[in-house]
């Protein structure tokens, strides 16, 4: 059996990372991810927030939005309803542990990175492509933070790369980086965060359909360590460009 | 080396279910894990949102909240700033989706359910303490509706029961349910609902302070097996009292 | 003509008040009444507010509000439809403004205390019922300042004590303390608020079906300052307890 | 001892009502008393709220609100801050209900009448003021609808008039219709709803600063019944011009 | 071909400004423009917002409302919806370029003055009466800051006046001062913001209908600007009266 | 004198529209004038609102925002103010107004067509360059309703082209279509809407420094006219590619 678009089942679809995509933010990447696309942003700010005020430590926080027609069929502007949805709160706040995971906030001095992850058009995996650029975008940042002064020359700011790739069961089958028509008939659905060494940031697995066994999370947890050790790759050699 | 209430690594803090404590809903019930207490309620009522209307489904929601002195400090209440945290949003939202997993929406038939979880007070675990009760509330909710001839006599609505409980790791050492102090000192953080019968429904991992690997979570995943069995057997108690 | 519960019309229904329900309130009372059920914590904080700094006085006030399902049928959360109500907002107000009625701001000195009113179940008088409850945690949340020396020694911050109850006019008998089934048929309703020595801090009276004249203001008035001393004796056995 | 503006304690300040004031309101009132100046209208719309549909029933209803500057220093507009506050609110539902308790939704049959008042100027009693005022509002926008056919020729809608005023102590003398530099000064204020036979609708009287007794009571509600009845001649004088 | 009420196409509605109709405001106009009714308050307040301390420079700013039946049916209240409208936002910022066009910022000092234009009643018109009402009451409330000595004896903070005026194309006819029942027929609908001196601060012309050329808006414009100069008149008559 | 970026006064920056840029939306464009790029997503659907249903017309509505680090320093988002600003309204309602004008509601028939002009970078004229690209968004999805059926195939909804370009008064001078280092300069700014044949939809000119006269209002207007004819030129190669 073969995937609507050819892949196999470990297999990744096209991803490309275009960094520095904005004139203005101090880091940024537009990545796709087949038919994916997110645009992150990161702002670099001198100062943090009052309640961290004086501790020596910095603060990183993303946030996550869509455009109304990003998907299939129009979302009304959460702006105009006057409130975030639950869904976007849940990601947004995934994305600011990915990212906190790897940042040593007291290298970082006290100094603010806002990530905007703004999903331009969405054909599943948008939280996990989100992980996966916006680590792009923290990486200018710093770099342009540290070129400022902001941040101390020798200070290691980051202590591991992160990115992130979904996983899940369709008919039986472990599958990685499901595109939107996969995704709405998945049994198991899987967010899985892996740090450049390999080591699990967020592991965030729920049964959509029927529950699931340690084996099936076994195996979905394997495709998800091999499918983020790919992404690290290309986030390399965008870093290195 | 001893927790500081004595318990064991592997051991549950002291649970009890008061099932039928509201006089007014279809289905209560509230339960205590060691200083966390939180009364569920299940309210019932025939038909459903329109969105679902005449496709011969039910509907099971559920929200969650905390009083504002529930915990140590007090915290403004979320109808007066207006809005609903993301942390609110994000544990309704994963209550509904546990519960949902053992529900078969066609047996329950045009009927919602909406499950209330406040937290009456707070000392770690609340979220998971929420599934475990609201699984209770549920199921006289259901048993409310079956009598009232709301739904089928024959018609097998819970397919399984469901339970959930907080794993962490604490100085290296892998514990089980952790009470708000052991909470806040955990390098992994893991929220993990399991039915009856053993099969996951939602694993929520997270590194708060260093990623985590594949044996770490693994012992951390048979604590919880084996907690959200004892959580099983409490609830059977409790229904069959 | 006897009381569909069997009480004389100069009856109150049973009252408990449970005494520092709250592990973590500086003070706190769950009080029933009847079928009604309000749990009142006191958060005691150093410090006043922006506008009061620098007086010389302290602050008290109070949040009423009530679960979803504390009623017959449910009612949506305030968070999530995003504003107070009108009924909480005025109950809110009137407890604040009843307890403060017997307290010396100047004594309790620069130092907050709210005072959290959250009904578990209703059955009529949830104010009053909330007033007087309140006034048990108030004091407990005093005598913890006086004890931590963020007020002083000798200082008699509470002048009087205060409770509150119901009273109404029901097929043209004046009745104390009404239930929610004798609440909605009531074709007066008034809320009193009395101290310990007899006087009134608020009388709020309304006319729902017909209007009412001097004398049957005159009755329904004895029967509230009757009622409010009986409830003075519950409040004292409880804070001697 | 006389008061400020040279009044009696028994004396109500210059009242005025020009009637008919908007061009565009099924009834309109411009009340004046001493420096307060409310604008009330009345507008009648055929049908009723779903809730209501098919009840052969009315309903009345009234809203409050003060322009910014209508104080002598700015308050924001509610609606910039996004929220009606609790003072709004519970002068909203003091003034509906005092309209409904004159009004027999029956025979006013299944049409709507929203009062909007909103204070132009304030000068203390603006509450009560804007009940007087709505008053002849509501009656002009009953006898348009009458006019139009959309109540029934012969039915009597309204069973009584009502006014309102407010009463206080202040140096332990009871006064009637207290002016702001009264209002702040009092010990005790209540206002008082009373309708055109003289009985009561409504009475709220509060404990400013020292509790108050029945004799107190008694002497303020006389003041206020002999002040409503000064009220309704202006407002009979008003509705025959 | 005359206009409904009689007036020649460049004819002005009867207007009239009733100066210092707000007991509390430091300046105040209430202007009358046909049955267009605008109660235009300015609330001098010395000091700036935050962002503007220490520029030497002051802040003049405005809001427009209307009341919920100024209109010929009613409208919800923005503050009951909880948010601003389009339209009330659009109106607002363009009451405040149109006064800060006029205003020597320096010569203000660090003083801010917030003008509030409340619609009592609507007829055409209101954006461009509010204009021209609330230069005279900003024109008062400068004047009182500087017999304050909030503002410098000698400077002169209004560098020429400024007054508004509607003007449109009706079947193919230029008019100036469009009252209710013209705006709606309008192919183009044009409001103007002029100042003493005849030079414009603000031109903003829609295509109701049809699109306009080049000829039609240079008539529109000098109807425009010769109703400006009726209108300064006005003002400088009330400012002198 | 010539401008930073080498442009003679009444030239255009770089223009590029790439159209159908959404895999997802019935009509899109990626409009970029110079540094501002606005992505343009044209939402069909067949119906029209409630308050529009059964009148043989449809509906042309659109809605603009900016990513927050759309511009040089961050912004934060409306959706977690929890509303939409002033200027945000005021844009969307403006192009919304634009495009309404070239349309043939009645030959839209009973469709919606909702258009999201979302700026992803800004350099100004970013209202401007959304009306300029949504009007080739707006005419694809028009195409696309035709294809299916839902627009008659021989009606005309498209009645003319639409454009927009900025213009202001720089040291004296006027320019064509400022950047936004020059914008911040202006003494006058002028957004003007044309159509294809030349005529004015909207012009919206403002004095930001000192009021302007005939002479310069005409001569902005020229400007203004001819770049709107090559914005025309740009619109019709994309839409012929």
């Amino acid at each position: 059996m073969t995937r609507k678009d050819g892949r196999e089942n470990d297999q990744l679809r096209p991803v490309t990372i275009e960094r520095g995509w904005s004139a203005h933010a101090e880091g940024s990447a537009l990545i796709t991810v087949g038919g994916t696309k997110v645009l992150c942003t990161a702002s670099f700010t001198n100062g943090v927030p009052r309640w961290l005020t004086g501790k020596g430590k910095g603060w990183v926080t993303a946030e996550y939005a869509m455009l109304p027609r990003a998907t299939n069929s129009r979302n009304d502007r959460e702006s105009i309803k006057g409130k975030v949805g639950g869904r976007t709160h849940e990601i947004s706040r995934l994305i600011g542990r990915a990212l906190r995971a790897v940042v040593d906030t007291k290298a970082l001095g006290e100094n603010t990175i806002v990530i905007d992850c703004d999903v331009l058009q969405a054909d599943g995996g948008t939280r996990t492509a989100a992980i996966t650029g916006a680590y792009v975008a923290l990486a200018d940042a710093i770099a342009w933070g540290r070129e400022k002064k902001f941040i101390a020359q020798r200070s290691e700011v980051l202590r591991d790369s992160v990115a992130a790739v979904s996983v899940g069961i369709i008919d039986g089958e472990p599958m990685l980086d499901l595109a939107y028509v996969e995704d709405v008939r998945a049994e198991t659905d899987m967010n899985v965060v892996v740090t450049g060494r390999g080591l699990f940031v967020e592991v965030q697995g729920t049964a959509e359909g029927a529950p699931f066994d340690k084996a099936e999370l076994d195996r979905l947890l394997d495709l998800a360590v091999n499918g983020c050790a790919d992404l690290r790759g290309i986030q390399s050699a965008a870093l290195e460009a």
